[in-house]
C-alpha cells in the first residue's frame, strides 16, 4: 500500500497530468507524507490477531468460519456492537447492526437507498472525499450543511424542488445530511452538543436522515466525549426504531483498516433493506474476518484505544507546537482534540495545490490540497495534513522546510 | 451459516409466509438438505489457510495486510491469477485482473457498469439466481439467452428499442449476455465450443458484451475441458483488449467462499472501469484474505482441485444413482460434468415449491424449487439439488424418501 496511490486516489479534482507527475515524484524514499489519511501500521495489534486467526482457525468454527454467511452479518460481532452502542447511550439489540466491508461501502450503500439522480445532500463545506465519492455514483447535487445556523428553510428547499421538477436535475428533494460530528475528516474538529442538537432540528424540519459517520470516533485525546447524534435522536424520538439518524461505525482507524469491517447501527427498518442490497452486491463481507474481529475486540478494544491514544496525541501535539513555532503569518489551523488531522488555512488567494508540486519537488513534503474535500471545489487555499506516521523526526524535519516554502 | 437461511435468501419469488413457514420447518437438526449451493466446509483447505494467516501476520507483511490497499487489489495476487488465465489460453497481464469480494461483486459491477434502467440483459432460462439479483438493482428488463440458437435478430432487438424509446422501460437496448458456460448454476449443463463460438457470433451480431461466470470451472469430474468463452473471444478478437468478453472467477468453490476473493479477467479499459467503482464502494477487498489467497493458491490450488474433484465426483455419482433408482416415471435430470448441481424435471404442471413444502413436513428433505431461477417466474416444475453436501448417509436415506413423496 502507497500512501501516493491513496493520495491520488483522494484527489480526483487534480488534472491527471498533475497527479501523475506528483506520483512520480513521491514514489522516493526521502519524502516525508503528511497526506494519507492512514493508521500507523506499527501500531496494528497484529499479534492480537494473528491468535485471533490461529485460535479460530484451530477450533471448531473454522468450517463456519471460511463458509458462506447471512449477509447481515456474524451474530456475536453484532451483539457485542449492540452492547457498545448501548454505552453510547443507543439502546439496540442485534436487529439495529448491520455489518459493512468497512465504513465506505455503508456510504455506498445509504447513497444508493437515498438518492436518485438530482436529489440534494446536505454535507459540510468541506467534507469526507470518500463519502463524496459514494454519493457521487448516484448522482445527487449537493448543498451545504452548517451546523452553526444558516441552512436553508424547508419551504426554501421546498419551491427549489418545485422549480426544478421538471428537469429533475437541480434543487431536487434533500434527502439526508452527512456529517463526521467527531475530529472530522478533514478540518480535524468537533460538533458540540448545541450543534448536534441543531442538525437534529434542521433534519426534523425538512423531515430528512441524518448519516453520522463515527470512522474517528475513539480516538479523543482530551476533552469531554459528546453523545453521538443517534443517542440524542433516541432521547428525543422515544427509541431506535423512531430514529432519523443512521450511525456508521468502523474497526479501520483502531484494528486495522486491511480487513474491512465496519457497521451501521439504525432502525431494524433500514436495516433490512441494507442486507437486501448487500445479499445482491456481495453477499455478506468475508465470514473469517467478522469471526476475528469479534475475538479481538473482546480481547482488546478498550486497551488498544488506550495504546492508540497515547501515541496519537504526542503527534498530534508535536505537530501543533511544531505549526506554532514554524508557520507564517497568515496561516491559520484547527486544534483538534481527537482524530487524525489538521485542517490548514492559507492566505486568502493562496492555492494549495500549488504548493504541494513545488512542497514535493523543493522541500520532500507531501499533504493533500483541500479543495478536494469540498463539493463545489472551493477552499483551494486549504490543506489536509495528518499527523498519525508523523514521529518526531518527520515532524521536527518536514514542517520547518514546509514553513520555509511558503515563506518563500 | 444455516442453508435454510441461503434457501431463504436464494428465493425471493416465494412468499414470505411460505419462507417464514418453511423455515421454521427447517431449523431442526433431522433435515437432509440438497438445497444449499456451498461447498462441504468438512474439505476446506483450513491447515494451508491457517498456516498462511500466521505466516503472514508473523512475518515482514504483516503491516501491508493489516492496512489499507489500492483498489484493483494485491498486485502478487493479479500476476498469479493473470498466469493462471494464460493457461486457459488468455494472454493477459496484471493490468487485466481486478480482485473483487467474491464474484457476486463482479456481477454487481458490471451490472453497474452497464445497464440502466429498461435495457436488456440476455440470461439463460434459467440462470444463477444470484446474477438476476445483482443485475435487478440497475431496474433492466430479460430476454432469453439460447446459445443452440433462436435468439431475437439484431434487428429485431432495434425495432424493440425503437418502438419503446418513449417509455424507456420496454425493450430497450441490449446490453449484454450473462452465462455461466460451465456446469450452470442451477442446470449443472456445461456448453460445448460450438455453443460457446455461437454465443460469440450473437454478440458480435449485437454489438454486446458477455459476462462468463466461471465459478465452477475448474471442478471438472469427467469429459475435456472446454475453453473459456474468453480465450475463444481473445482467438476472433486478435487479443484481450480487443476481447467482448468479461471473465468472472471465485475461489469460492475451492478454497474457501467466507474469505470473499473472486477476480474479473477483462481488457484493461474496463478494468480501470471498475477500479473507480470499487474506490467509491468499498475501497478494496480484505488485504489480508488477498495476501493470504496468494499464498494458499501458489502452495495447494491444483492438489486442492484434485481432492475436491475426488469427493464431489463420488457424492455426485451416488445422486445420480440413487435418482436412476428410486426416481417415478416422468421425473428426467441432468448429469453433470462437474460443479455442484442436478437438475430435475418434473412431470408438467407440477409445482416444486408446493412439493419442498411437503418435502419438508413429511419427509425432511430440502431442495431450491426451480423457479426462483427463472426470470420470468416460469419453470414451476423444476427443481435444484446440491450434491456436495450429499453423503452417502444424506443419499440413502434422503433421495428414496423424496421419491417416494413424488409418486404418493
Amino acid at each position: 500500500m502507497s500512501l501516493l496511490d491513496l493520495l491520488a486516489s483522494r484527489a480526483p479534482r487534480m488534472k491527471a497530468s498533475e497527479i501523475r507527475e506528483l506520483l512520480k515524484l513521491l514514489d522516493q524514499p526521502d519524502i516525508i507524507s503528511f497526506a494519507g489519511g492512514i493508521p500507523d501500521p506499527a501500531l496494528f495489534p497484529a499479534q492480537a490477531i494473528a491468535d485471533a486467526y490461529a485460535s479460530v482457525l484451530g477450533g471448531a468454527e473454522a468450517g463456519a468460519a471460511l463458509q458462506y454467511q447471512v449477509s447481515e452479518g456474524y451474530l456475536p460481532l453484532r451483539k457485542w456492537l449492540a452492547g457498545e452502542m448501548g454505552k453510547l447511550g443507543v439502546a439496540c439489540d442485534e436487529h439495529n447492526i448491520f455489518i459493512t466491508s468497512g465504513s465506505q461501502q455503508a456510504l455506498d450503500y445509504l447513497g444508493k437507498l437515498f438518492l436518485s439522480p438530482g436529489d440534494t445532500a446536505l454535507v459540510t463545506w468541506p467534507t469526507y472525499l470518500g463519502a463524496l465519492q459514494a454519493f457521487n455514483a448516484y448522482e445527487p447535487r449537493y448543498d451545504r450543511l452548517t451546523p452553526d445556523g444558516g441552512n436553508m428553510t424547508p419551504a426554501a428547499y421546498q419551491a427549489a424542488a418545485e422549480a426544478s421538477s421538471t428537469s429533475a436535475k437541480e434543487g431536487g428533494k434533500v434527502k439526508f445530511a452527512y456529517l463526521v460530528p467527531d475530529f472530522a475528516n478533514p478540518t480535524g474538529e468537533t460538533l458540540n452538543r448545541q450543534q448536534r442538537e441543531a442538525v437534529l432540528d434542521l433534519a426534523g424540519e425538512l423531515d430528512i436522515a441524518v448519516i453520522e459517520d463515527a470512522a474517528y470516533r475513539a480516538l479523543r485525546y482530551d476533552g469531554e466525549a459528546q453523545p453521538p447524534i443517534l443517542a440524542l435522536d433516541c432521547e428525543r424520538s422515544g427509541g431506535i426504531e423512531n430514529a432519523r439518524t443512521l450511525y456508521c461505525g468502523s474497526f479501520s482507524k483502531i484494528l486495522s483498516p486491511g480487513m474491512r469491517v465496519g457497521w451501521v447501527c439504525a432502525p431494524r427498518r433500514v436495516v433490512e433493506r441494507l442486507v437486501l442490497m448487500k445479499q445482491a452486491s456481495d453477499l455478506h463481507s468475508p465470514s473469517i474476518n467478522q469471526v476475528v474481529m469479534h475475538r479481538v475486540s473482546e480481547a482488546v478494544f478498550d486497551s488498544h484505544v488506550e495504546k492508540l491514544i497515547d501515541a496519537y496525541r504526542q503527534r498530534r501535539d508535536g505537530l501543533l507546537a511544531a505549526l506554532e513555532a514554524e508557520m507564517p503569518d497568515g496561516v491559520s489551523w484547527s486544534r483538534p482534540e481527537g482524530g487524525m488531522f489538521v485542517w490548514l488555512t492559507l492566505p486568502e488567494g493562496s492555492d494549495a495545490t500549488a504548493l504541494l508540486a513545488r512542497s514535493v519537488k523543493e522541500a520532500r513534503i507531501a499533504f493533500v490540497p483541500g479543495n478536494a474535500f469540498h463539493a463545489d471545489g472551493s477552499g483551494r487555499n486549504t490543506m489536509r495534513m495528518s499527523f498519525t506516521l508523523a514521529d518526531e523526526r518527520a515532524v521536527g524535519a518536514g514542517v520547518p522546510r514546509l514553513a520555509k516554502l511558503m515563506k518563500g
